[in-house]
Order: structure tokens, then C-alpha cells, then sequence
């Protein structure tokens, strides 16, 4: 059974929180590295893990913009994942890896390890709120893990749901219709500045989750809390107290 | 942690099961009946609540069945709820339920119980495949109903996600591509031949569900097993054992 929302931005009592998912919630750094040094060592070929995994990862606002400026049709992350290391496997020209392999790697993203303070922190948020995933990745990643790594959502939405990738409007607007809520009813969850702003730009609540590690010890860009969002935490347990959980 | 999937139909693995909710895994009639019984009580007013939820009830398919023939645009459950709930009161000439009133008895069928076996029966076939709804009730409307019922899906499907209300194909498909899953790796869960055949006709395996209580006692169309579908159970939980959970 769930309880009575607990906080609120001004007048507006927060219902729903939808959370970015890469980096938010997953540590998509040495989630990625681990499995890319694993394979590299089945293959005999020695690679930087970190570097390939940031590699990666660097190529993904790019494809996504492609498909945000229409110069790509609608594609799904598996699929620009997929385009995107065939791009690191050239830059950094290894070839000992076979279609197979490929696949295999592209669903490393499916087997993402949360941060330890998610399964915990994102109890106590459903036992008084709507939890619900707002990612750029597509259902099935989602799925996939969600169900590894014991993710308790009430609702998946994805980008895919809309055709938009983050930061368009449609995406924000349109999980607040989904969930029958205004959106000063739903508040964004993530480590992303970039992700915050334009949910507040559609009138969301808003709250950053501070990921000091995801881009690795020391290498993170913009440290710190910002008073410019409506709450600051250090993870989701310290979200869970700050609303009342 | 989930385990592998462990049913086939024929050479196909089952991965992930898409349930019906009106009827197959909540209880609407009485569940209505017991609010309109209520608020009939407040307002002084006999009504008989078994047959206003029957006639709200038949309302349903010639209301989906207007937006299927486009002669409605796109129009939701909850709208639609609404809009039969006006016919159902004016045949029964009952003046005694204000805006407020109407609002409230709407949301009724947010707060539809579960059949006893279902809470155990979903957790169980949650452990060895994705369950997720495949219902005509819109996202906000599976939220709520889901959470007051504890109910443990991995994914909410909604013919709302795809502007296409059941029996359409778009709806049994549209499912089956967000799990990135082929339709004969998608088990469709219900009470109701007409949804199984459809899900059949896109290639989905099939699982008929009895709830021979649906529509009060000794009042169902369609009593008993068929053995046209992969699966007959008597309950989710016969369900969770039938598929080796």
C-alpha cells in the first residue's frame, strides 16, 4: 500500500518521480569496462576498459542528436549502441572481435549494476510516490535491467515510448500526461544538469543526485550540489529522508 | 535475480507473459458495485450496484469499439468510463450523483481488487519471465490499481501506448517489438476467448485464465477449458505451475 505524498514545491504536492537512468541510477562506467575486459581477455588482446568504455559512452548524445535533428530516423539505443562501438572498434582498430561478440557487448548495457543505494532508496520513495523510470534507453534495456538488478518501478518510460530523445519537451510532457499528473506534480531525478533544466523548462520539480564516480575518481565535470534545483542529494537514500520517505 | 525461461510452445521459449487486468486479474463487479452501493448509501438513493456495474461494464466494448471504427478520435478509459457512466445514470434516471460524485465513482475503477491468487501468482512467474499488463485501461489508471494491490509488474503496457485499442493487432505487436521479442515469444493472459484468439492471430502463445466468478455466480458465457489455446489454468497460481515457476 502506498502512501499520502509527503513534499512539495510551492503549492504543488509531488506525486511522481521519474528518474534518468544511466548514471543516475546505473554505473554504466564500470559496468561497461569490466565486460569489455573480460571479453579483451578471452581474445587474447589487451585494451584500456575505461578508455573504450568512455569512448562509448561519448559517442551517445552525439547519435542521439542525429536522430533529434531528424539526419537519422527513429533508432533505438541498442541500435545506436551498436553503431557507436563500431566506431570505437575503428578508432581504436581492434578487429579480434566477431559479430558475435558484438552482440554480446552491445547488451553489456542491458546488464548495467546500479549504485549501491538504489534498491534500498527507491523502496522507501514507492512506499509514497510513483516511481518511474525516464530514459533514453529503450523498453527492453530497461527491462533487462531492471529485472538483473532488482529495480522495484511502477511504470518504464523511454524515450522510445515517444519518439524523443531527452531533452525534448515531448518526452517530460509526455510521461506527466501518461501518469494523469500536471508537471508540477512529477519531478526529474537525475545527475545531469542538462537532463534537470529542460525537465524544469516543461515545469517539472526537479532534484539532482550527486554521482561523483560515473565518469571515474576525480573526473567529474560538474561537482557538487546546484541550488538552482529543488532539492540536492547525495544519493537516493539521502532523497528518500529529504521527502520524507 | 531472474531465473530462465522454462515453458515452450513448440520450438519457442516463452520469455515474457502480457496480462489482461479487467476481469482477468482484478475483480471489477464487485469491486464497482461495492462503491456504487456505497455512494447510493451516502446520497439515500436504492440502487441495485450488481446491475449498475453490469451496465457500466457493457458499456465498454461499443465504446472502445467507436474510437476502433474512428468514429471517435483517440479517447482514454478513464474518458470513456466517463462518458458511459452519463448513459448508465440517465437509463437508471439517478439525479442524485453531483460532478464530484461522478469524478469519484470514475476512479473507481482505479481502485479494482485483486482476485485472491494474484499477488503470489505474479510473483512466482515474475521470477522466471518479464510479466507485464497488455491492457485497454490507460498508464495512470494500471498505476494506481497496481499499487494499491501491490501488484509486482516489470512493465505497464497500454493500447494507450499505442493509440489502438484491443483486439487491434498494433496492440499484441506493439508489445511484443518494445520487448524486443518475437510475438511467438510473448504469452497473452486472459479470461477472454476473443483477446486470446486476436493475440493468437499476431503469433502469440496463449493462456486462458478461468474467473468463473467474472460476471457473478453461474453467469459466465464461456465456462470451462478450451483446448484451442496452449494453456488453461484455474488461477495464476495453476498458471505459475502449468509454467514450471
Amino acid at each position: 500500500m502506498s502512501g499520502e505524498p509527503i513534499a512539495s514545491v510551492g503549492a504543488s504536492p509531488i506525486r511522481a518521480l521519474c528518474f534518468d537512468v544511466f548514471g543516475t541510477v546505473v554505473d554504466w562506467r564500470s559496468s561497461i569496462a569490466r565486460e569489455v575486459r573480460a571479453l579483451a581477455r578471452q581474445r587474447a588482446i589487451r585494451v584500456d576498459a575505461n578508455d573504450f568504455a568512455d569512448r562509448w559512452r561519448a559517442g551517445y548524445v552525439p547519435a542521439m542528436q542525429r536522430v533529434r535533428a531528424q539526419a537519422l530516423g527513429w533508432t533505438n539505443i541498442d541500435e545506436l549502441h551498436r553503431l557507436i562501438l563500431e566506431d570505437v572498434l575503428r578508432d581504436l582498430a581492434i578487429t579480434a572481435f566477431d559479430g558475435a561478440d558484438k552482440a554480446h557487448l552491445t547488451l553489456a548495457w542491458h546488464r548495467l549494476r546500479a549504485w549501491p543505494d538504489v534498491v534500498r532508496g527507491l523502496k522507501r520513495l514507492k512506499s509514497h510516490y510513483t516511481i518511474a523510470t525516464l530514459s533514453n534507453g529503450n523498453i527492453s534495456l530497461l527491462n533487462d535491467l531492471s529485472k538483473n538488478a532488482g529495480l522495484p518501478w511502477d511504470v518504464l518510460f523511454s524515450a522510445e515510448l515517444f519518439q524523443h530523445y531527452k531533452p525534448d519537451p515531448e518526452t517530460y510532457l509526455g510521461a506527466a500526461r501518461l501518469l494523469g499528473l500536471a508537471p508540477n506534480e512529477v519531478m526529474m531525478v537525475a545527475a545531469h544538469r542538462s537532463d534537470l533544466r529542460a525537465a524544469a523548462g516543461c515545469g517539472l520539480a526537479t532534484a539532482l543526485v550527486e554521482r561523483s564516480l560515473e565518469y571515474g575518481a576525480g573526473r567529474h565535470p560538474e561537482p557538487g550540489p546546484d541550488p538552482g534545483f529543488d532539492f540536492n542529494a547525495r544519493d537516493l537514500n539521502d532523497l528518500a529522508t529529504l521527502l520524507g520517505c
